[in-house]
């Protein structure tokens, strides 16, 4: 197995865990937490790929992808509160899988021929669509609409690849520029307990 | 019309119904129990087609799946008590065409190319995805995900599918066999009251 | 810039603000903001293309149909007050782009080999499925299933441009009639107060 098969399978472990810790939150039955972690986990390379139009997405193609969230999602299952526990380490991984996932998608984006916008977008879809399907499915206002610095990252790690890709740097080394700068910036993120701005109440 | 087709016919109009008569309960328009009767009742086939790269998705390429969702949301909507006392006829032709739904999604994903995994896991889709979708529209978690044993039975009858595809039996005999498991299995479900699982609450 | 094009980022445009203003209100942060203006404004489009399997979709290819929402976004979080108070010229550039949404949507998928039924689905979804997605990811049930004459306008524009084509009328001028019967009913709908039915209460 690749070193980089084995970071997403690592990143879609994580990304499962909080759906599944979220679908035990929510009461949700085994199934539902089984689906909530499949969702959390592959649900962001699932809109990338549609999008793309690269079809089947690979997540229902590899059946590692559909295996590892299952997997997660019954540990967290039965272990939930042990799960929890973990949660600075999860943290930790989360924002990898964060920056692996919108660098993988934004350049697979630009390789099937989209400009750099769209394929800045694809790739912040790829990262962040996973948890807006979770929050969605279970009747949230998507936590990365709402708070916290999680898109941001995302969205500059994007821009980073893009950047590289016009200048004609090697498409290994914009990768690991553009997921090192989403996984830094939400790490700083959090540390520092950054959001982005909301707009002034209006006077009523 | 082939057998075949009448029985998708039947499921698709047993879905609309589900998806109608919670668009009356949630005081919905006529255009929205119309739009959720169709939801429900081609949603699931919508998003196998779209994730199967099968596009445009049958269900809008054949105007009988259209006009059949909408008489049953029609019929629904001017009638909704009625339907209501119906309400054990409407469960068994539901598991039926969930079990419908669940064996000829799968066996469509095994004929496009997918393995076992994939395979199993567009066939649930096929199957529950329509309710998922209907039960976001009106801002509710989705009750597939919460309690009856529904996705059960569907999961187990697409593992069917899948195992009869692997044996070499015949594609017409694995339908039967899965759409039969799901059928069989959910109206046991609905009798003997099972639920799936829900994990213990945390000690807060 | 061709007339058309103008009018396509003239309706976006508006279309963003719907989703902005709404995200403003709902407290979302500023990525929410941007986020939700663009899926209000090619949400419906992004549906449209993905359905017709026209992949990568239009609102992705072209830099300018993703530009003209973040700018309307923007906008929309620094001014909301403003933008508010333009309400009038809002919903009658809003009922402008749904008519052209509608007409083009319609169409395309006439063009892409879709029966009747189906180009009227797929057209109606063009026009309505912005502001279905935007409603959906704030946990709204979707205005457009509950009030207001707004998609019953787009069924009948779409029904319009169909029966134009199957009449043989020229391309252009049935979209030009579609979209202009969406604008009409649609503003008619708003000035008197019109509303699609709803079920009457079941006695309890």
């Amino acid at each position: 197995m690749s070193t980089l098969v084995l970071l997403d399978l690592l990143g879609i472990f994580v990304f499962a865990l909080s759906g599944a810790t979220l679908a035990v939150d929510k009461r949700l039955d085994l199934f539902g937490v089984l689906m909530l972690a499949g969702v959390a986990a592959i649900g962001g390379g699932l809109l990338r790929d549609v999008l793309l139009g690269a079809l089947p997405p690979a997540a229902i193609r590899d059946g590692r992808y559909l295996i590892v969230p299952l997997a997660a999602g019954a540990i967290a299952f039965v272990a939930t509160r042990h799960v929890r526990r973990l949660s600075a380490a999860v943290r930790l991984f989360d924002a990898a899988g964060l920056g692996l996932f919108v660098a993988t998608g934004t350049t697979k984006a630009l390789a099937l021929g989209l400009g750099p916008a769209g394929a800045v977008a694809v790739g912040t879809l790829a990262g962040i669509g996973g948890g807006l399907l979770r929050d969605v499915l279970v009747g949230e206002v998507p936590i990365v609409l709402r708070r916290e610095l999680y898109a941001v990252p995302a969205v500059l790690g994007g821009v980073v690849v893009v950047t590289g890709d016009a200048l004609d740097v090697s498409s290994a080394a914009t990768a690991v520029a553009g997921s090192s700068v989403v996984f830094v910036l939400r790490m700083l993120g959090l540390w520092r307990d950054w959001h982005a701005p909301v707009a002034p109440r209006p006077l009523s």
